[in-house]
């Protein structure tokens, strides 16, 4: 029987072939959940050479088609092995020559060649690797790749980070009404909830998305104008293009409900438009002088034409600043809040002018886009002080 | 008493004061030694404002002068306070404006104003400080920064780590026949001495400077063409130039006499010449064959014609390439070593030829660059193998 297993030999070009594994390594955190997923599986076929790797929540398959044009690849012989991701990684990477040949040798072990240099790296049988789960499901959705790190970009910075409450470490995402596609994150204290219209009809759903999927989702699919199918089952989702298939699991559980915490605008009772780029600098300042201290708040008066930020840190200062208000309509206020949240939630603002609307001190505030109110819109709950 | 304190107050350039300050504060490490280190003491006198800031080991004195062009400073009142550096620093760059006004107030206060923002912030008196200890004998030796920071960049990797032989973790400086300057540094695994002829004579001297100031030196005197004089007392160094007074504390000890180990030439049985890009990037590559294993080694083996060099290590896999040797001259030898005192020695070599001699298996090999081998000689220690 050993005698006749099929051994893996091609040659190619060694930055193809990097940039096309590295898409796959990403699934490999810093954490191994168990020793084989350091390992990072390499199958040939006639197709070309596809790369698997896995964190247990998240797997990529990346595959570099056998006709790449920037990776001149010449198979001699298919077959499948596993290699210790970083190692090999850091091996490719070093070879002298721009290309190199890649040889599977007896007792599970490659040869790679390059230039005049030859080295012989230890791998393992590739039936030690842990099956991927598929997903046969046909696809829910479609959506450009921008639009959805659009989307994530906007919510996920307000998952909580809490592992007290796991289902408020991911971004529930839904399709309503077969086109709408809202986004909803929050960590008990700050929410963020943003909808897109998207071109394509899909089936209507509603999963939970771990941000550390999100994150990957980001480096992963580098092409915003690529268009990406969505895939769902019970226990996953996965993202999939001409070449990589995404899969994250989804975090269990019932979100929320969300929808009844998003105040009526009849009860604000005071709404200001400001310059996103000036009130992010002077949250930026007020946080300093916070940093450091567990509940460090900065507080927001307004008082008929003026707009006053005050902190007050006894060990360290305090500051005062005023901004200026662009327009106001409603009655004055004192209130208090954590500064980063107020970071977090212009910094994603691409709008030059935001719209913050009080109903109370006690109450949580909104911002909006001022020009697009209709399908983003964040809370933020205030801090009592006495 | 109190009523009759002097107040600072100026108005300055915010860059142009962070640009000083920044020069001061990197005398101040990640480990404060004693808590009133963490300060920056802020002097302002008819010449300008002077920072002092000192880990204890390092200090740095740094006059921005009142007359500074980009600076566009206004002082209205002298005076000295401590600040803790750090938060100062962030404080002071996040100010609106591109100027500020720096305020001393009552106990030990200080307002900053810009813009529309207003920030006080606590200090401390400035008689807290510690004396740095000056030193008044007359200049050593001049020389310029850029052919310092060579001298160091080509001596002080080869420092020891350890803290078991304190005298190695310098490099040892000597001034001899008042124009000579050569630095040796060595962790008794291998060793490298640089000369250089300065242009103006000096009084001899001999001192171990400590690696951490080497590396401070190289940050702190940016302007290579710049000249700076040496001072020295029994204890430290003291570089220096029109605005910056940088002293480091001696290294204390007799340091060990290093001429003995350079070995007589006429010992060599084996004489390379090797193209250093060549073999730095084969050296790369093998040390990541041995990498994470102490004592892994590399194997070069010199038959006739050809260089070989390879790594074995049984638990991750092997490494064989032929390497292009430009001349020889001398007898074949196999002798095995660390590739990261290779690594270490080539980066250092502007050259694009080394000379690479070997005496016998067991003994130290030497590299100079093959055009000055009077003046730059580095030594590296053999691994004995089996």
């Amino acid at each position: 029987m050993k005698g006749h297993k099929i051994m893996i030999q091609f040659t190619i070009n060694k930055n193809a072939f990097l940039s096309a594994m590295r898409i796959a390594k990403q699934a490999i955190g810093s954490k191994i959940a168990i020793p084989v997923l350091s390992k990072l599986k390499i199958q040939v076929t006639s197709e070309g050479i596809h790369f698997t790797a896995s964190n247990g929540q998240i797997s990529i398959e990346k595959l570099l088609p056998a006709n790449d044009k920037d990776a001149g690849m010449l198979i001699d012989s298919e077959g499948a092995i596993l290699l210790e991701a970083n190692f090999f990684d850091s091996i490719v990477a070093q070879l002298p020559d721009i290309t190199f040949t890649f040889e599977e040798i007896e007792n599970y072990q490659v040869k790679l060649s390059s230039g005049k240099s030859e080295i012989t790296l230890k791998g393992q049988q590739p039936e030690l690797y842990p099956m991927i789960q598929q997903i046969t499901a046909k696809p829910s959705t479609k959506i450009a790749v921008g639009e959805l790190k659009e989307l994530f970009n906007e919510t996920a910075f307000a998952v909580s980070t809490q592992e007290s409450r796991p289902i408020l470490t991911g971004v529930n995402i839904q399709l309503i009404d077969h086109q709408n596609l809202q986004a909803v994150a929050t960590d008990s204290h700050r929410l963020s909830q943003r909808r897109i219209k998207l071109e394509s009809f899909g089936e209507d759903f509603q999963v939970v998305v771990p941000n550390r999927a999100i994150n990957s989702f980001r480096s992963v699919f580098s092409n915003d104008e690529d268009t990406i199918s969505v895939f769902l089952n019970a226990t996953q989702i996965l993202f999939k293009n001409s070449t990589i298939n995404f899969y994250s699991r989804l975090v269990e559980g019932n979100y929320p409900d969300t929808d009844r915490l998003i105040p009526d605008p009849s009860l604000y009772s005071l709404n200001l438009i400001l310059d996103v780029a000036d009130f992010l600098h002077a949250m930026n300042r007020a946080k300093l002088l916070t940093a450091g201290l567990q509940g460090g708040t900065v507080k927001l008066s307004v008082h008929d034409d003026k707009l006053m930020l005050t902190v007050n840190t006894p060990e360290v200062g305090s500051s005062f600043e005023e901004l200026t208000m662009l327009e106001k309509s409603g009655q004055d206020i004192e209130i208090s809040f954590n500064p980063q949240f107020l970071i977090d939630a212009l910094r994603v603002l691409k709008e030059p002018k935001v719209k913050i609307s009080f109903i109370s001190n006690v109450r949580p505030f909104t911002l909006v886009p001022k020009d697009d109110s209709e399908n983003f819109i964040q809370l933020i709950t205030p801090v009592r002080t006495n």
